[in-house]
């Protein structure tokens, strides 16, 4: 992550501004507020502002002309009890702001979910930094053999080499050229003066995937515990889940209770389909079941296994 | 607008309450912050929280590292323009909740804007207040003889009489019986021990449309403009509208360089079709030009002429 | 179910057309279509229209240049695993739109899901039919003593005879007034020409919530299969759950293969914690494990021995 | 557009299909069903499926029980009120889904309009075609000087040879490095089996942004109108306008009605603010007005003397 000190500058007046306000207030999350949590190579997550507490899921639950109930104690059931219960309208009541800068292909898979506002960096008006994501060795992985969706071991020696070589040449040539067309540099300085430049709307489609734009994106409660769940969740894509696990943090400092009980009932956790639940019904009372005759099919059987943590 | 002493003092201890936020912070709407604002006979619209203001919808356009502009009169520039051209997405970037009472039917006409987040006072659960709309004598509007979706003029004598009349019984004998039939008074005291009661969610099914609800509903800042469009304006049922117009108030307070912006474009404008833009043109060529050479249909000449303000 | 014979004949007029198409078509979904299928004493539910069956799904889901997978067997295999792991968006692909007659009461609990399309008959526009839903004896449920939300014994005797009179006379009476005040009956015929008749978007608030309403109802698949999912659940209030249960009978005829993953792998499955997992799995390995040092609370333990049917 | 002969196949057999059906149907949508039309230079649009018709809109809109009116000039009245009005929920009952072909940064623009389902095909699953979009040389067009968001006047020479050549080569290498890191062809053959090959959602990152991907798309026809009002304007990019210009087409094709309400009411029609139409009402009424006694900025004066057609 690479702050300009002019962005630095910015943030740092923000953060030093402190003014009294009426509305619920969530300490730990004041703390960080504004300031940049780096997250990959040139990448970052901060929190810009936020709407609502623990004690506003409650209140909107009790439709209340005051907040939360009487107890913290009683507060925590309450949240405990609507995550259990799926009843998720009291948690779209909260609501949180991200400024955000990621890969635009980490943000082509993230916009599926359309429940959030998004502003994005405009590249039709503005011209693009000068960066790009490069994976760490570590993270250099394969194509799986038995997954045709997911990363198998890491790439080792020359291969290794020769894939990062053509990352960083190719994102650096496109780029390059992208400058040249524009005829302006990322200072908006004309370069040659016989030329009339291409465009930005047009140029910007000689830049590869892996470079970086940047979004303001907000979204409430319910929907943030739904994008964390896919995307902080060990089946997402590593580019994608960084940020999930970035995200994670705000959450904990924002709304602690709805955390605790977001971890406990959803992270982790299984769902079980009727067939399924049959099965540990019958385990549990002593009985011998087999896939062939649980009315699941061979594969359905290998993933509730895995589940249970048992051999199939 | 009857609040109880407990809610009163419920209100008050928010409001008493003041803590130090780095947040975008809107000083006339804390002003009135869980302040309820009476609507008709026995409603209310309370602001409980908000995010953002003016230079947020800035800040979200520039995709900012600090805040908004240099300059308040730039802001409001920015601002003019995104509202003029319909860029719609930094207007999403602020967000507002309300606490509201109002009749069922008015709600049942609200929440077709399906834009909102919403959490009722649940009848399954709970007994509802006995309060229900009566309109003042001078809102008993007969039907509207030229628009069946309208009102025409007030009815009077013994008509006016006879209608408040039944509105008012049948109000209180309905809610009587749902009294009667929860076997429970409104402070869920048992009321005849000999009997059980029928189940709240059935019981509800008795009372009247005019019976009194609430909720907490919560909305972005273009989808409440949206809101407001619609509902503020002469068209829209008198019962709904004066909801609108408290919350004018509280957009006033909260954003107001973009409330300025949305009275200048939004409010009292009108939309021209393509063939209507071509006639004004004309007129203004000094040309003269009526409906049949105009490719207006006798209704579409007829709203075009009222929205230039002249004789059909 | 009450069927003027003008309704029944244009219901036969459209059932009696037949036109061919290329798109695809669910054969046993087009002959109930149009059909009302009766719920409760005055309401129905009918299919107005679809688009896509179960290849549909399979098509979205590989961005398919033709119909599906070569095999039907394959089609089968995808969409149970497409079901399984949640990948929601190709249920999106499918569409049905719905015409239904329901009580208020059951219409305001509907309409919270807001991912669907709705156009409700206007009692600012029209008169409302006389039609109120009265409970049949064996659904005149007491208030649960165990549940705040639910229902208990089914009220007797004299009770039930009162709860039956009051819910009768109350909805006859008010809507009897209501016409009153319309000074219009049913049929859109004056009643006293002495009198101006009040506006419809007033008289209509003197209506009980047990009145009936209309509505067209259009949904996506995935968005359906959410709203059955709770609503044909046995904790969905009765007078709802009688409509998502004649709505599963359409599913089955539009979409086999999803109904039949979605009755195997939704309905009657069971959402464990990450805590409850691991109950389960010490259980299975033989392990004695009780709520203290299970880490779950009283009302968790509770709850998790219901699912897997043992003694609390 | 380039299909290989297995794509045309399927096309040609989806197309040969023919099923009766008691739904609404669009005969002059069903001749051009399945069939992909030309965009850009590898891009296309084709309808998959469509539901509902005009008269669809006017059932909706009347909760009928039978299908649209008694006669078509009567669905016509109906529908152009219903679209001059913005009653926008009847135009929600109908609904069309395509599949297209388009260039990444077009897909990006494009999906900001959160309001369609959509799937894409997964570059993590899948390897993406050769394909690039590289513009004609009339579209080579220069950096506009005023708008900063637009084009100028089209590149010649030199500098046209210079971009296009840029463009080609950077899309060709970069796609060549691709097929090498997945140590896989196009049609899915090992390259080098002394080679792991890169995951295909790490190897994607190196495309550039006018790579070809392809999606299902469905929406319903009131968003459809809104896309269309943005993206088929003479402001939208070139790359997206020729994509909205050809389902211009279908949308005449399947709601004949709708699409000529449409082409009077929004195409070409223009929004009046309050001033505006103040100023209008004065040259109307022979008054001279100028921009300092009009209450309009400079630039308002500028945009509302534009849309009149006069001199500024």
């Amino acid at each position: 992550m690479d702050l300009t000190p002019e962005q630095r500058a910015e943030i740092d007046e923000a953060r030093a501004a402190s003014t009294p306000t009426r509305r619920a207030t969530s300490p730990a999350l004041e703390e960080v507020l504004y300031e940049p949590v780096p997250v990959l190579d040139h990448g970052f997550v901060r929190v810009i502002d936020y709407m609502g507490d623990d004690s506003a899921v409650v209140q909107a639950a009790r439709v209340s002309y005051g907040k939360g109930t009487k107890k913290v104690s009683n507060d925590e059931g309450l949240i405990r009890y609507l995550l259990r219960h799926r009843h998720t309208t009291p948690f779209e009541m909260c609501e949180i702001k991200y400024h955000m800068k990621m890969p635009i292909f980490v943000a082509r898979q993230w916009i599926r979910h359309r429940t959030a506002n998004v502003n994005e960096y405009s590249a039709r008006y503005s011209v693009l930094d000068r960066e790009f994501y490069i994976p760490e060795p570590d993270q250099l992985a394969a194509q799986s053999v038995s997954n045709r969706q997911g990363r198998g071991d890491v790439l080792k020696g020359e291969e290794a080499a020769r894939v990062l070589d053509l990352l960083r040449t190719d994102a650096q040539n496109t780029y390059d050229h992208y400058v040249e067309m524009l005829n302006e540099d990322e200072q908006g300085n004309l370069i040659d003066e016989g030329k009339s430049g291409l465009a930005r709307e047009l140029a910007r489609m000689n830049l590869t995937l892996n470079t970086y734009t940047q979004w303001y994106w907000k979204i409430d409660l319910h929907n943030l515990l739904h994008f964390l769940s896919l995307r902080a969740d060990a089946h997402a894509q590593y580019e994608i889940r960084v940020y999930a696990e970035a995200m994670m943090d705000s959450l904990k400092r924002w709304v602690p209770l709805t955390y605790q009980a977001f971890m406990d009932y959803r992270v982790g956790g299984a769902q079980l389909s009727a067939k399924g639940l049959d099965v540990v019904k019958k385990m549990l009372a002593g009985e011998t079941v087999g896939q062939e005759d649980s009315g699941l099919s061979k594969r359905e059987w290998r993933e509730l296994m895995e589940v249970l943590g048992r051999d199939a």
